[in-house]
């Protein structure tokens, strides 16, 4: 993390301990204002939280009232309710950061509503001159398969030379600005030719339904890898404050598969496992569209229902 | 349909054909102004909506600019778009129903938050003498596996006990009802020892992106039958309004099965079909919790991947 | 409170101070778990928060970043906040209530769709034999003046027969489910006699801009008397836990007036104060319709620009 | 508008003129895929709509059912219903746009969740050589008073200059963004050194009261220019599709005045009109906050109510 941000650590905070009567989570306290670094200049560090795995099955508990009796263990609860989908004890818990990165992953991350946000206003301050300049191993080619993603390696050479031209653009982006403030143009107007690696910040308060469908989304090998990095520094957060619900969405969600009701029918044709060619012949009569054939043959192979010849 | 309700349709609708610039859904045409009866006196009709299955590929298209063909048609792009859970562009069609159902149906329904009501208002307006009484093969005994649910046949003479009994209860509420209004109780005070049986009704608009997740949660065999009814009219109206979109939500959710990474662990280990003994045995020493032994068995059945002896 | 809620409380959680690195709000601390009874087997108490007005003002700051000095104190930024309709960093601090309430009550409350909430099921439990029974003071009839509302006082026999009226068809209703249920029907069916004045409860959470909003609507003279007593509830915890804040509430919206462009006109035009005649005269060529017109008179006269002769 | 956006019109639909049962709304009939242009290169247009007056009336009537007559006109009940903050029946309505504009437009209107959006995505589609260039008019100095905004003139030459600097730092920006699509960089990377005057365009759709709540913002003064472009032009379309709830809109809402409790009482206090020192002098006394002073005294002016000496 830059120094700029460390500098901003409310001492105050980090010094003084408190007593509540509130429940504490102890995984969630020890993440209070540390931030992990994010790329090269920004960061996710948790503000606040309410909350923890006891707070999501103490709201389901409501449900069942006198007539039931507390016949199961949280981590029992709590698997069961992510499992069936009954998600709103899950909002009970909610998480506050502060995060700083790049426009672009700001722009991607915005389109999560169910948060609050208060964003780094660029009509109001100066925005600073801190752009996002990638590692070389993540500068590839575009993808031939996904039309909305990375494919191969570019050489390191190719790789050296779009940091260069990145890096001039940059330098030649901040200083238009700065030559526009200094003939005192509007701040609102002057950062119009910023672009979108220009960092900006904000708080960010979500509660873990919410957060668990953008970690579902944003840790998704198709996201982009900028907001996927993101995504892991809560992931690690968000693990060590509810380690049973966070459990229970990996192997539910993260890890889970989804049949079709196409992928059910052919499985229960039996014979498994079978060849891949038998498995392509049969899949070509049963699906009509090539990439859901694709994606079939793709789960049966992760089920091990596909034989290695 | 009671009589009440039919005489609420506004003539001058269904008289009147109009022209119109905006894409026209001949499916869901048929469908205005013409109530599905739902139990003894409610019903479900669409009052208007807005957008078809094109309206979700064109929105899903502007992503995509001049930068891509149209390379796929209308009907491979929604199915892709839902089976990767892109689901802003079923957010842009509408649907907007009115809707007469008992109070403790509504209770449940509400819960989804993702849509706009305006109900009647027992505040403003007499509330009516009409009150849900089950149909006899409906009332069943407390379901012993399914805590919320119900079970068992009752016999013939305890359905019609049951119904008796409720019968009394209604018609005694409503004498009390309108012995109050006739003394001039305030409204909104006497009609609270009417019961959540009294109906209700409200005009209901949604977007189809959280319509099928409603249809979800409400048509699963898990939800109280008398939603489900509701759940069923929407359904048929849906399915004709936007069939491409409908059949991939019954291909990839409805009909959809979830493997957890437990479930896919134990799929790999291979050697399937196999004998229902030998999976209890490994499910006992790879599933800590119960729930999820039975539902892990479950799936492989449906899978048909335990062999029947 | 009834002694039932009483029985509820953790005495885990109230005899266990805890430490934590979190900001602390004594304002709310002083309030948790301490429920306040409302009607007559009702309560509201607040079981967690995050926040205090200090987090409304830091959310707000992260606008300035570096380009502005903390020029305002927390107060006046606040205040600045809340009357420009600012009201983001207002949703950075959140409130969890444990609620019982008559169903009649819960289903106004849940119209505030921006909350998150896990209620009782009588689907899985049984529901209790609470029902609520007004005190003879709010017993009242129909308004003339206000469609929704109560008007004029009945007599101590008529209050006294209301209550008992009420009194016998709960116990009636009560008897049935208890019959029901002795029969084995299931829960869920068993209680579809019992009347909206049974009582439910929920852990509800909100964050503070979205509980303005619900308060600003529920503390108003036009809001059933019932939900009133939950609003004010809630409304003591609230001025206890965010001073500043809830002084500004006050001040901008519970005890504001808003001018439309007709009333602005009018008092334009000069004269002030002027007698009723007056302004009657005046009223009836500037406004068409005579709700506004009732409107605008009740607004000057507040205003004391209405001359008493 | 550029020629691009022109040649998007789908023909089918501007040739098309079907027939529906559906209520049909003059009005908006006529802004179907008629272009606004905005700013150099943007634009907005109506894709399709839902409801017209009729419609909130017809939703609101449903809380009234059948125990009170149709005893108001539309338009009596519509401004009612806004004057009085009922405004679930103006989520009855909806309105879908196609809008294309700069990204830091985009990134301002973002902030309004409660509405869906597909926009053009950078990780598909090449970005197009379209940047926001300010006519000179709105090239302006920072303002003294308004810390986010535009304040005095700058001479003509600076303004020129800003635009000279602007359009060589796009031109370089564009150029850079080419050669690295020319060395096969993946898209989503490529594009990050555009800058936020780069358009975008997406599909919108929202219902009218949270779009009126999206105008009161953003035609405020206050708001930024640019975005106050494309709001004046969704102001043009919905005053044509509904222009009772937009004149109601109009009178409370943004020509209204919100006087604060303060404000009251200060007027309470008689003597109307004063003299400017009068008024000042008891202001001081009054209001320890200046802001609020100032805003005090600008509403007291608005009304007339201040001696112009």
């Amino acid at each position: 993390m830059s120094e700029h941000s460390g500098s901003e650590l409310p001492a105050r905070i980090l010094n003084d301990l408190q007593t509540s009567f509130r429940p504490v989570n102890k995984g969630a306290e020890k993440w209070l204002y540390r931030p992990i670094p994010c790329l090269n200049h920004g960061f996710v560090y948790l503000v606040d939280y309410m909350g923890n795995d006891e707070a999501i099955a103490q709201a389901a508990r409501v449900s069942y009232g006198t007539g039931t009796k507390k016949a199961q263990t949280d981590a029992g609860l709590i698997r069961h309710l992510l499992r069936h989908a009954h998600t709103t004890p899950f909002e009970m818990v909610e998480f506050k950061f502060h995060c700083k990165m790049p426009i672009f992953v700001a722009r991607q991350w915005i389109r999560h509503r169910m948060a609050s946000v208060n964003e780094y206003s660029g009509r109001y301050s100066e925005m600073l001159d801190e752009f996002y300049l990638p590692e070389p191993e993540v500068i590839r080619k575009q993808s031939v398969s996904n039309r909305q993603g990375r494919g191969d390696d570019l050489t390191v050479e190719q790789q050296r030379e779009v940091i260069s031209i990145l890096k001039a653009e940059f330098a030649s982006q901040y200083d238009a600005y700065q030559k526009l403030l200094r003939m005192d143009v509007a701040k609102e107007l002057a950062r119009i030719g910023l672009s979108v690696a220009n960092y900006t910040q904000w708080y960010w308060k979500i509660d873990l339904h919410n957060l668990m469908h953008f970690l579902r989304l944003r840790l998704d090998s198709h996201a982009q890898h900028e907001i996927q990095v993101y995504g892991q520094a809560m992931a690690r957060i968000i693990e060590s404050a509810v380690p049973i619900a966070y459990q229970a969405f990996s192997d539910y969600r993260l890890n889970a598969m989804s049949l079709t009701a196409l992928d059910i029918s052919f499985i229960q044709s039996g014979g498994w496992p079978r060849s891949e060619e038998q498995v392509l012949k049969e899949l070509a009569a049963r699906f009509s569209n090539k990439r859901e054939r694709d994606e079939c043959l793709q789960k049966l192979k992760q089920l091990s229902l596909v034989r290695r010849e």
